[in-house]
């Protein structure tokens, strides 16, 4: 599912926030200049590659002056050899920006196992550093060099008076709950307490959906240049907002997807049941094929229900909404007409005309109500074609 | 995958056990007619269908005098209209038994959310029941009867002196955790105490994945008729062995399936993180799809036991054996030699070997050493190919 979209703003808007960028056959490099408190949030994964350890323990400084990004390889379970190597890609970007090696940030992504090639880094580097600057095409040639099998680049800002919001990802496969092989930066001008950062990361990346794994890698850093006062409360909605969209942008290019589905769970026991349910049925394959069929298939959905082991009553709701994505329009919902196919428990025999509107609609929503309480909450999920499979059981080094 | 291969033994075989089964276009019905002791294991899905409900309330008694099951249609969330069709089919056949219907069992496996068409269940009833015999051709009809999109019946037994232990399953889609749309009834002549079902369980039909999910109908049921005094350890290794080999049977049949791969996890903590990794692995829609691909990936493996969050040393081990599906094998494993794709948590450099390999077998085997403890575990699961795709996007009522 390829997006059509124009960002209406990008990152190097941000005051403060300089990069650049290059992808070339087998991965890329890019680079971004920034002097501001940084936070992030990682991957749960056991396995933790090398730049995130490097990046966590940099982070503990609470401020930054830049950061560089490689695409191609993981320099994931790469032992002590990965960790100097991640430790050299910071230095080699500390020794131009003048500064510690612990004022830089370092992510990688890619194939996973393999030593990094720092030859190749170091040429890489050579031919991005001199052309860092504060473009609009510097900010895509950023967002295009952290891609790996990402069909279309990710950015997403907003302005909100002089302030701006903006943010690049990637993403693609093993998107998951923690976050998969999924890399973000968001930064803002204003300045703003950023420790929010966590709840941000639960409502949006981490409530995404493409192949139920996670990845070695992920990472989610916020950067405030801290150059404009703000309203904070209003520039923490816009952060919510941007990273809400990125995490849409990365489950549309989940590999061979080709609907997105928003999956809300209302009238659930506590929130953390309500997830649960969204996720059991965001994840479930069988879920997904039929999306991919266009088959109004509610007994799949009742199932997931039924093993995520939440509570509900049996005289539950499911409708459907279909609708298109806009961005403008993530995360509040598409607009058009609720169709119930199941209501107060019982098959409102309207099955065809709900797989008629998945058959023309590239975002379809699922509104569950279990009726066993007042929490909710949403998975954004997508489809499971054939497409998905080729991708992975071709896909190599 | 299709299995070729011939039961040594058939249900009706055990002494006391008398079958017959009719498949039809959209569905089939069976029936066993069996005096005996029985319990049995059943799916944890909060929407129990409503065979289920019934046959756990009649197992309360301890001892049956027959079971029928129809395919087709699951007779799940089909509210009280659906538990009086249940019990309705259990009547059917406790009429022609004269017995209480307490003493019969019923089991449906099909479609959710529809009431059963009970004209068909009758007409078809009184087509199979004067077909009630124990010759091997019941058997088979009964096994085939209770298919949905299974594309093999899966019949297995043994023979121990003059003892019989025999088998029926179906499976196919759905196959988890807590085991999904599955049925299987396995029988024995000889007097055993039959309480020591959820341990066989556990090792066997919750050992398997197919595609994570599981349905609102799975049954285990195991009858013993008492006819015979027995060397009761012996028959219970027996039980094991026939429920193993009817679980690889339903993975193998797995909608889609061109591979079976067996998981087998050492040196955990506990018996409960060994199976915890080796079902992360197996269920991994990146390993599936790898393997579908013959690609030793052994980075996507290491993701995924790092995602199951078990205690796992970086110095693990993972090694490959290929082989080939011959029941008489199940279970006990591949002989061929094995292929070390990782050795103390370092790249061997034979990935390409063990993807020669992989090209080579219909079964495939990853032994991971965790180093972390002395427990071990095995999980059964198969690829993901793009026919599952198509089957699961295609399939409706």
């Amino acid at each position: 599912m390829i997006l059509q979209y124009e960002t209406p703003e990008v990152i190097t808007k941000v005051d403060g926030v300089e990069c650049a960028g290059v992808r070339v056959k087998g991965g890329g490099l890019g680079i971004v200049k920034c002097e501001g408190k940084a936070v992030g949030v990682f991957t749960k994964n056991r396995f933790k590659a090398a730049p995130v350890v490097v990046t966590e323990e940099h982070l503990k400084n609470g401020f930054i002056k830049g950061i560089i990004v490689n695409s191609g390889n993981a320099n994931a379970y790469t032992g002590e050899e990965g960790v100097k190597n991640a430790l050299k890609m910071a230095e080699m970007l500390a020794e131009k920006l003048e500064c510690d090696r612990k004022e830089v940030l370092v992510s990688s992504t890619g194939v996973i196992g393999v030593q990094l090639n720092m030859d190749w880094i170091e040429s890489l580097f050579r031919e991005v550093y001199p052309q860092i600057g504060s473009n609009e095409e510097n900010s895509w040639k950023f967002a295009k060099s952290i891609t790996t099998t990402d069909s279309f680049t990710k950015q997403w800002g907003v302005r909100i008076g002089d302030v701006v919001v903006a943010g690049v990802a990637k993403g693609a496969g093993m998107i998951a709950p923690n976050m998969a092989t999924m890399l973000a930066y968001v930064f803002t001008d204003a300045k703003i307490d950023c420790s929010f950062i966590k709840e941000v990361a639960e409502k949006t990346f981490n409530s995404i959906t493409v192949d139920g794994d996670t990845s070695t890698n992920d990472t989610f850093i916020l950067v405030s240049t801290e150059k404009k006062a703000c309203d904070e409360k209003r520039v923490k909605k816009a952060v919510e907002h941007v990273c809400s969209v990125l995490a849409e942008m990365i489950v549309a290019d989940g590999e061979g997807a080709t609907k997105l589905m928003r999956v809300f769970v209302n009238g659930a026991k506590s929130e953390r049941e309500a997830k649960k349910a969204a996720r059991a049925v965001a994840s479930s394959t069988l879920v997904k094929t039929a999306l991919f069929g266009c088959d109004a298939n509610w007994g799949r959905i009742i199932a997931a229900i039924g093993y995520s082991g939440v509570e509900v009553d049996e005289k539950l709701d499911i409708a459907i909404v279909g609708g298109s994505w806009r961005a403008e329009e993530a995360f509040s919902g598409c607009k058009n007409e609720k169709v119930f196919i199941v209501k107060d428990g019982k098959d409102t025999g309207k099955r065809s005309v709900a797989s008629e509107i998945m058959k023309k609609s590239d975002v379809v929503e699922f509104h569950i109500d279990l009726k066993a309480g007042k929490c909710k909450a949403c998975v954004v999920g997508c489809d499971l074609s054939y497409e998905y499979v080729r991708i992975n059981s071709e896909y190599t080094t």
